[in-house]
């Protein structure tokens, strides 16, 4: 704001101050999009329920550690936040520097790859936690929300946080690249 | 290469040849993207298997629009393949004038978008052909790869070229990052 006001005339201090706007509203969205990932990953990682009957041959208990795709969201979750939580040191310094490249160019490729990996481990989890709601005629596989209710509710509702860290994930390339065109 | 042997003292006809080159490959990775989303749209939208045997009360036959899974995976595949031959003509004029700066920031925000669709594809996809071949435990799903072998081998064998139209959407979002930084 500051330089705004000090250099309304020329254009480079206007330029520089949409910059660091732009730079700030970067670090703001990684910041939502570490504690989206991280409730996620401890949402689903936290969950398993035991039902108050059983038979000789099954226990009735379900834990996101039973399916392979829910391991593979918790995982993938903790990473992406971690890599969050990690870029932003880097998120800072592009709000003091508006001028840096390189760094801006490895933060679109790392946040690609980890747009992939969260929304792989996203529409994965879902399409098990779907098959647990309606299951599927064809292939004889029952579905086992009826008796697993809250475990299906936790599971569903800790997909909200991994999907919403993609739609940050993609506006931080946006703005990514916004801010190295504008350089 | 004619641009670089004019100019080779100066700087910026080298730069431009970069620029060049870096659309090039842009243009070759898009062409290779719409062959296997392409493929893995049509592998997987043709698949169906009946087996020589039934009961009286299940009819032996697989298609993939029995999986809810498999019907997105078709959809979004073909989204993406279209949306790629579309923006072939706008990587063909990036070859041309290496300068364009919002035609290169709405290609970097689809590619983005794009990304995350085909990757949810992919992703819901292989977790049920994952089931399908290892079955659930816990969930009392059992694996039907058993019985429909080609219906799993060619529901797995289209995940290739959708896996591989991620990793190149990652590569394209990279290369136009680059081209906005070298601009």
């Amino acid at each position: 704001m500051n330089t705004d006001e000090n250099g309304e005339t020329s254009k480079a201090p206007l330029s520089r101050g949409f910059s660091r706007g732009v730079s700030i509203l970067d670090l703001v969205l990684r910041v939502i999009a570490v504690v989206g990932t991280l409730a996620s990953a401890i949402a689903m990682g936290t969950t398993n329920q035991t039902l108050p009957f059983f038979t000789q041959f099954i226990r009735f208990k379900a834990r996101y550690s039973d399916f392979p795709a829910f391991m593979f969201f918790v995982v993938a979750n903790s990473i992406v936040s971690a890599y969050l939580i990690l870029s932003l040191p880097l998120s800072i310094v592009h709000i003091i520097s508006s001028r840096a490249k390189y760094s801006r160019l490895i933060l679109i490729l790392c946040d690609a790859a980890m747009l992939a990996l969260v929304t792989a481990a996203a529409s994965a989890a879902a399409a098990i936690v779907y098959l647990a709601h309606k299951g599927s005629a064809r292939a004889n596989w029952f579905a086992i929300c009826q008796q697993f209710d809250s475990f299906c509710e936790r599971t569903s509702g800790s997909l909200i946080g991994s999907f919403a860290a993609t739609v940050l994930l993609i506006l931080l390339i946006l703005i990514s690249a916004i801010a190295l065109a504008r350089r």
